[in-house]
């Protein structure tokens, strides 16, 4: 699955010292095809990238600087590989332009890394269309805020795109009596059921149901460990990528 | 498993055209120990009960009509089995008064004769002191009109009893945003969530969670050929159980 | 899904007194957009195809004969469906050379109609280049009597070739003592494993895993009810795809 | 469901440098009725135990010299809750002769300390007796040299000596056609199947099935620290239960 190189690709890791910064730094220097060249951490200058000679950035940083970052590395046609959020549409369209101009280099924001979870959505949603009820259940550790989750938001927006453009119906529910939020809530119309449990990580379930059969697609984050290998992917696909790319599923062999 | 008897237990099946009657007389007559006497459908007078000398009733019949079958049989001295709903408060009461006058016979009142589902619910219950966290989820067809299932309320409160009577806290829970319905409904403040999908029977899973670990109890009921095991433990055992028992676990050999 | 078409397609089933045919009969029966011409049991004449005007076969009869009723409809210009195994590379190709003849009459010859497990086959083996271990758990009711299922082959088959394009190395496994069946048995490399339950019906997962994650992709078949969406689907779609195709993966739109 | 005491258990951990131990000194001071008096590594001696005034050891340690340590604790009239292996029944029947001399005290050796574990495997046992049909998979990391697990091996010897005092037949099983293994390895004649996969930790399941219906039992350990609660129950528990103790679930109320 690597590319065989005789020269590593130089790369620089921005926001080195948070959590997932630093895993990336690991990763990078344990793989076989790359070279880690900078470690950037708050306050460090951008100029070291430059220096250190990087062609790749890996920016986990925070929502104030990634824009900066991206910008900055774009500019000095460095491909770029994001999992910092906060890229809003106005980010978005700021950055095409740039990379308008620059039509050589590429940049990949990726709300998600972890490849069994992208690839877990991208099929839910492709099978989605071929059965009459589908559900999801997302189950997190307890110190979560938010519920549904994020990926769970998008997961069924997926969905609802997909079954929406082959005009399905709703799922069937012939609940007439229930007590508020058995159901779960819903998200463009399909059902989402958030557990909050001690001891778990990150999970989610889409369940797809029909005639006799049910369909179950499971994704289990044990570990930030599982988001690196889509760190590295990211890594040796982005250069053959010029301009922008949202989600790493588009540089993953889905042929959909 | 079974009592080796050289006579034969005569039983009489009440509710016999309904579907779970129907299962009852199929599986009554394929025990090695039991002999099927007579099977009552509606309209059919309760003499032939005692015409046909049974000695056990197993009840499927519908609210209505329960309850004069049950007395029925104790008057008789029949020991009976019962799965059919409607058994509240009072008519509990009545019954027990009955028995009373009555020593020797036994009549056991079972909503849900799933062995498995027993034995899920109660050991859901025995190890719910144990973990931190703990919710339920149930999954059932999308005909089904009420949500949560009967059984996910009973177990949700088999559960909080247990943890109150070992004074546990609540399960940790730091969400403050919430989407309506994500988090499930309560039931004596255990979250629970219900999935409908078609292709689906009738499931359930409590989820426990602990410190860097997950016990998950599940259950399928594929048919309702489920039922019919417990049926005829039932009939088995309510000999030796006079009085009234409520609930199959009564007979199960749980040591709690 | 379903095509709006002013004419009805018109169906013939064969083989519609055995269990899947006679599912198969209920379905076109039921299906808006089809009418049912002919259902043919053992011994009928193929004439009463032709004289009734059907357009198309349903084949789910025996692998005895099969091939004399596709061969029979393919040079009558009605497109085929077909469900019964026992096509081998030689009537294969024999089939392809009398196509040759038909350019506008398409077979579609598919071992298995289960959409839900058609899907998590193909994703399976999509997926099954990103991860670092792959294994087969299939799970079936006691009365099967091979071990690992067909279905569990094929698809350890369609994963081998996927990962062996992909240069993988093979899974990772430290076992040194290993009490005889452990470990299951390999296809093409790939451990599987088979239970056998009472209770079960027809039942798949893969699971694949890499660092700090795991992606589960289950199918459930509760029924033969599961069978006929993707038997309509056949139908539907046949016509618009002449020639031979197997596998009904060959008709989803699953872009790879 | 901790006790309340106005003075705190006084704890010595032995074996404090190994991961284990690290995880229990941990543990131990996070505990508000507890105190960690001592933390031994390899090479002290026992005396800073008694010098340290601990009522109670916690021995993580290794086969080579557990048998010393709680032989030490015993003589002194320390309680102690063993997590080291290699305790055979030699040395168990030499502990039992000196206990015999020490009326007061407590020891517990704990093979395994999951809660969640030994619930289900507990859980498991007691099911066995209601379903025609029972299978374990077991599923690791692939750094594991041992398959199946000697979890697995255990909870099968279980649910086998329960089988057996109900005179239960074995499970069916039709299989005349298997690819050597797919069928996993027999203990006591139970199926037990392992998986070996990358990212997982440490998870089992308990299938049983019947007419119609399933119950699944399983445990996930996903991280160390899912043994602590049990060792602090077993610290809780131990003086209230002088003599000999083997295996966790004699401390949990469990009734059978």
């Amino acid at each position: 699955m690597t590319e065989q190189l005789s020269d590593p690709k130089l790369v620089a890791v921005l926001g080195a010292n948070g959590r997932m910064g630093a895993e990336a730094v690991k990763a990078v220097e344990a793989a076989p095809d790359m070279k880690l060249v900078a470690a950037l951490g708050r306050g460090d200058s951008l100029d070291k990238i430059t220096a250190a000679g990087a062609r790749y950035v890996v920016d986990l940083t925070v929502p104030e600087s990634t824009e900066a970052n991206v910008r900055f590395a774009v500019e000095h046609g460095i491909h770029a590989v994001v999992g910092t959020t906060g890229w809003d549409a106005d980010r978005l369209a700021g950055l095409e332009s740039l990379l308008a101009g620059h039509p050589e280099t590429g940049v990949l924001i990726a709300p998600n890394f972890a490849l069994g979870s992208v690839l877990a959505s991208a099929f839910a949603a492709k099978a989605s269309r071929y059965f009459e009820s589908v559900e999801i259940i997302e189950l997190h550790h307890p110190d979560k805020v938010d519920a549904p989750s994020g990926t769970a938001v998008r997961t069924a927006q997926l969905i609802a795109a997909e079954r929406n453009a082959a005009e399905m119906p709703p799922g069937p529910d012939a609940t007439t009596s229930e007590l508020a939020g058995a159901r779960g809530c819903e998200v463009d119309g399909i059902r989402v059921h958030s557990v909050r449990l001690r001891g778990l990580v990150a999970h989610q379930e889409v369940l797809l149901g029909g005639s006799g059969e049910q369909l179950t697609l499971r994704h289990d984050s044990f570990d930030r460990a599982s988001f690196m290998p889509g760190v590295l992917l990211g890594v040796r696909n982005v250069a053959a990528h010029p301009g922008l790319t949202v989600g790493l599923d588009g540089y993953l062999d889905l042929g959909f």
